[in-house]
């Protein structure tokens, strides 16, 4: 294998065979093909694509640059959830609690916010105690005892993909949904699952801007699973306002036990049960969504998801009192309502713009070493289709460093845009692809 | 400026401003910008080009990356003339002392041969003795003093081409119009030059396969001269054929020198010509090619030229014997026959197939390491459209390895097609582009 040679088959626009891909990862993963091979080869792709069949090379490449985790001592089909990120996205936070109070195992390794949209692991810190850094062994003791934990990703797990996206972050080669696809899809293939439910958000808060580009990546998601022999569903949901009310990280925890209570905004706990209902059926234990439907509200309304959260957050070294009291959570200094400049409709809500707005407030990173303050963010008052009436609120914004409050305002309000009328709604859940 | 933005905007098929390819240059070379965003760059540009203004602004940035030479002390108008590189391109041997003996200064820096192609600097190096590593400070004087000059690139003239091009050559970027015209065009521009005959090659034997390529690198070429305030003039000429007859590097300097003497084979005499009357033209020696024409016929006729030639030798250390006794040169241990395979009109050769066959010989480089043997080669004793009768030799074959013998011969009879009747002649000249 000559790297050269396949970077410039690839820029011509020609194929690559399994072993050669298997090959370039391996060598780069190795320290043998330099960053600058794998920046031209990431540029080529990004003008040339994959093929369905590069593609599952590609990722499976990526999966075995490390360690697959073995989770067969674990006899029920273990199932997991994967959103692409958006603004308000804290459905993994409930979504895991009630698929395995229904039985379905949930291996769940997640991220960091980065940019606009915040991240589970994040969330899930804002619980005091909550430790995210517990090592494989314990990883799968707790998928096999409680069924299920929640990590970060360990340094052993898709090491191709930490040395890569570093790489692609600099080259100008991230937005490259082939390049997308198999980073998700190799560390989430790497958790030991059986199967994979997938939140494609598209709109203004979400990294596909388009349907069009979100269909693509759900579909070349979808086509990664399928050529490795894993059941994958992607769902796509609509990203053109945050999901549910509450932005930053201990008040999207509240929000998220709030579900589990049956007391959480009607969007949220719809795309909730919507994905995890998925879940349920991927995970042979319902047999279709209305039955996945009927379990979910059943361990909803007996309190057993919500003692299920609790015991994966003592097992995990939180204290599980947040969920009956939350001033358990750290909470911000003020709470600063964040007054309409007009009267009338919320047309549109720039969902980047606000959750760039939380990042001001401290909500989100701007750097990989930024330090997040768990506290802050917003809880939306309206959202799109609400009247308002001018010096009504818009949000409540939970604030630690006042001095930077009149220009947090500004941001927000100019991240909404108003009329006359009511816009027509948007469907929440957009499409499915199987 | 942001490496990262400039990528990307490339990437998306936008324009870059003249100062921020003088920045991203000037940091790359400086190594401030790592090779892997380079790498990403060069894809970029691969995929989505230079407009007219970009490629001068980036060739410039390449030119002030180092020492551009002063030759303002030089009264006359100084011309070079540059060749994208062929089989059997001796030109540079006999048009520089043409050139210089017609009163047109000629200050001339070369490259080495690699891959198919030879290289002025090896030809050079295979006249016992004669350095072309003199330096700046001695290839000004020479100039000044005798009007000729033939060296290798210093480290100081466009230290950001050396490092860019072995970038390239590693990530696949070499074959990219753009890239290869500011390369050139950066290195000619430093050498101090008024104005430059551009030799761009076309056919089996040249990096242009296609006319329309050829085309193309000779118009941006030009473009750059003329953005850049320099009198710049591309003559495209065949490589459908090996030029001449003599491949190799002591048996093309010894055609050269033949050619002074004005007994070379007609095809090389006449690109000679041509390209050394422009270079007469653009110097101001010669109102009109006509007028070029007879001056040069009047320095070979008188022995000037040849005079010329023992001078620029002399002055460079090598030993001026070899014009008068082609023993001084090293010569090969075996002079073998290739026998033509068939009888009939040969209709074409593969003139990288040949190239190659010479690199098998000795005659050129594989690596840039590679150690070279300046007696090896061939002399065609036929070329396209000649008749041939079965056994009669095609070619002389110069060897020191006598082992490989039967291989060489196998693949320079197969780079020869054979046909029953003689193919329609081809223009030696086929356009100039000013």
């Amino acid at each position: 294998m000559h790297p050269y040679e396949l970077i410039k088959r690839k820029r011509d626009g020609g194929l690559l065979e399994a072993d050669e891909i298997a090959q370039f990862i391996a060598g780069y993963t190795e320290g043998i093909i330099p960053d600058y091979q794998m920046a031209a080869m990431c540029m080529s792709i990004f003008f040339n694509g994959l093929t369905d069949a590069e593609l599952a090379a590609w990722a499976g490449a990526m999966l075995r640059s490390g360690e697959v985790i073995d989770l067969s001592d674990v006899p029920a089909l273990k199932v997991d959830k994967h959103s692409t990120g958006g603004v308000g996205d804290k459905v993994s936070l409930s979504l895991a609690p009630l698929a395995a109070a229904c039985g379905v195992p949930v291996p769940m390794i997640s991220g960091r916010g980065l940019g606009h949209t915040g991240g589970t692991l994040d969330k899930l810190e804002s619980i005091p105690g909550f430790r995210v850094d517990l090592g494989v062994e314990r990883y799968r003791e707790l998928v096999r005892t409680i069924g299920c934990c929640l990590i970060g990703q360990t340094s052993t797990v898709v090491p191709a993909d930490k040395k890569l996206y570093a790489l692609r972050d600099v080259t100008a080669t991230v937005d490259c949904i082939p390049l997308i696809a198999s980073s998700i899809m190799s560390k989430k293939l790497a958790e030991g699952i059986d199967a994979l439910v997938l939140d494609v958000k598209v709109g203004s808060g979400a990294f596909m801007k388009t349907l069009d580009d979100a269909r693509k990546l759900a579909t070349t998601m979808v086509g990664i699973g399928r050529e490795m022999g894993k059941k994958v569903v992607a769902i796509i949901t609509d990203m053109e306002q945050p999901l549910g009310r509450a932005i930053g990280n201990s008040l999207e925890a509240i929000e998220a036990i709030d579900m589990l209570k049956g007391q959480a905004p009607a969007d949220y706990t719809e795309c909730t049960m919507k994905l995890t209902a998925k879940m349920l059926e991927l995970g042979q234990a319902a047999k279709d969504e209305t039955e996945a439907r009927a379990r979910l509200q059943a361990v909803i309304d007996d309190g057993s998801a919500l003692k299920k959260f609790a015991q994966i957050i003592e097992a995990q070294g939180g204290n599980p009192a947040v969920l009956y009291d939350y001033s358990v959570f750290p909470t911000a200094r003020q709470v600063v309502p964040i007054p309409s400049p007009v009267s009338g409709y919320i047309t549109a809500i720039d969902t980047e713009k606000v959750g760039m707005a939380a990042v001001a407030l401290g909500a989100g990173r701007e750097r990989v070493d930024s330090i997040i303050d768990p506290a802050v963010g917003f809880v939306l008052e309206k959202k799109v289709g609400d009247k308002v009436e001018k010096g009504e609120p818009l949000a409540m914004m939970h604030i630690n460093d006042a001095a930077r409050a009149a220009t947090i305002i500004d941001r927000f309000q100019s991240a909404c845009a108003f009329g006359d009328e009511a816009p027509t709604p948007r469907p929440l859940i957009i499409e499915t692809i199987e």
